[in-house]
């Protein structure tokens, strides 16, 4: 059997995907077509972005399942025409590789206390060494695949982790945490802390002014992870009383962050334009292209949404 | 039979290592006298920063060792009126530990481009994510106890990295090159070059003209090892011509730096004031009530300097 797949995204993803899923596909031994236009009702597949013209699945009768290609699904995941399976992009080589990088390096950059040194107008030489990474707490919420994989980095590199998720979870040498309760306590204290939650209405501001409070005085807060993981208003207000040091954020409620928005220019603010992580089409076509082998042998398909949870 | 200790550094140091190391040699279970001042003929061993107003040892008639406070002996290393081992600081749980984190941070704030974000003047919104590590090939010159637990941990991030070292040394995971050949094969390509050599008289200059045009175009310097390792006129020449993309700095050729540098001011050039790694009182008393331990044992020294060779 022919398994007919329609590639689903903004125009210019095709460029950067049509050869390594062709490659991909090849190598895992399905027999395909794959095509950015295709009468619905042929359609078994569909690689797809949330900001894709398909908002309605209706059409799509003979759908076996939606692969997507973000680790994000908050922006399928409610839709209610779709009635298949729905996969996140779950791109260990790439995507999840990317994070720890980022992760690992504004955390270190924080810890060190790199920027002082990065913009140091006034030529000062204070000879201060930083505190060793033992001696700095980190708590990263969310323990899904990335924010293991970004715990273990800094347990490897000696930080003291606690790890937060909304069911338990065990992971090595983290000290994980887990429900209302769990989350006063692993933000209590915290040094730096990390957010790698999926956008959901129960995480919806899961840092605002009063878990905010929690944090040590003087806490980098990290967002790397979804923008309404925020109060914005809230952070801004603990950045300008001096109880957070400062914020790196990744992802933003409107992105591309608006010019006129306070975080552009506050001092204790670092942008970045949604860079932590990228799916990376080689190691991602691979990944999508097992779900469709999977597909074709009637296996069950990897990294499944739960619908009713949100990721 | 009671060991008689001479603490000589500078004055300062004695506040922050009186207690650790009466803590650490207490620990060890050896019988001591430790001081400041005391009449050199009966003094044991002698814990040792080159600084210090000891620069003649001949006095020192009964000395057993010196055991130095820091991992640099250059200061040390030639002084003929030493007849006795000398042990440089191998500190894993401080000084290397502290290294690794320093290092690993700026490899990373190199590689993910975080300065153009940490100073965005515009607000430039430009979602181009990095490379991942595997693409940025690493080489740390110098594969001693620092430049061995630096690639470890580079490794375990998934730079490719390269060691180069004098003498063949074996790193699992770490492409160990050595000798004259071995030099300009570590430095061709390279995209990052960290260098932890020791100062001698063989490393002085080692990054110089020639050897800075091995590198990659736009590749990055990090020099925590030592100041005489950089010619600094050619590092500056190749920063100015573009070759060399960025140097972040540690040490100097004098220290602090001074205000007149041209590295101060130049926009590619980031100073730290020699905070990379610093023996930690705690953790180096350790290292040295064990040495003493082992002296009062009649067992051999720890981590002793080959004076030929210079470190």
């Amino acid at each position: 059997m022919t398994a007919h797949i329609l590639f689903s995204a903004h125009a210019s993803r095709w460029d950067l995907y049509e050869a390594p899923l062709k490659e991909a596909l090849d190598a895992a031994g399905v027999d395909y077509v794959l095509a950015t236009q295709m009468p619905p009702e042929q359609v078994d597949y569909i690689v797809y972005a949330p900001n894709s013209d398909v908002q309605d699945f209706t059409p799509f009768t003979q759908l076996k399942a939606v692969l997507n290609l973000w680790a994000g699904v908050e922006g399928v995941v409610g839709n209610r025409t779709l009635r298949v399976p729905l996969a996140r992009m779950v791109d260990e080589e790439g995507l999840t590789q990317g994070m720890v990088e980022w992760v690992t390096g504004h955390v270190l950059r924080h810890h060190l206390g790199m920027d002082a040194h990065i913009v140091n107008p006034d030529h000062r030489w204070d000879p201060v060494a930083p505190p060793l990474s033992h001696e700095r707490p980190v708590t990263i919420l969310g323990m899904g695949a990335l924010g293991r994989a970004c715990a273990r980095a800094l347990r490897g590199l000696g930080f003291p982790v606690t790890g937060w998720s909304r069911s338990e979870k065990r992971v090595a040498h983290v000290r994980c945490l887990h429900g209302d309760e769990g989350l006063a306590q692993a933000l209590r204290g915290a040094q730096i802390v990390v957010l790698l939650l999926p956008a959901t209405p129960q995480t919806d501001s899961i840092l605002n002014a009063s878990s905010l409070n929690l944090l040590a005085p003087g806490a980098v807060v990290i967002n790397p992870g979804r923008g309404p993981l925020l109060d914005d208003d809230a952070l801004l207000q603990a950045l300008d009383d001096g109880h957070v040091g400062h914020a790196t954020l990744d992802v933003f409620r409107v992105e591309p962050l608006p010019q006129d928005h306070p975080f552009w220019a506050h001092p204790k603010v670092t942008v970045t334009p949604h860079i932590a992580s990228e799916t990376r089409p080689p190691s991602a076509s691979r990944v999508i292209a097992e779900n469709i082998r999977r597909g074709e042998a009637g296996l069950g398909f990897l990294h499944l949404v739960d619908r009713d949870a949100g990721y």
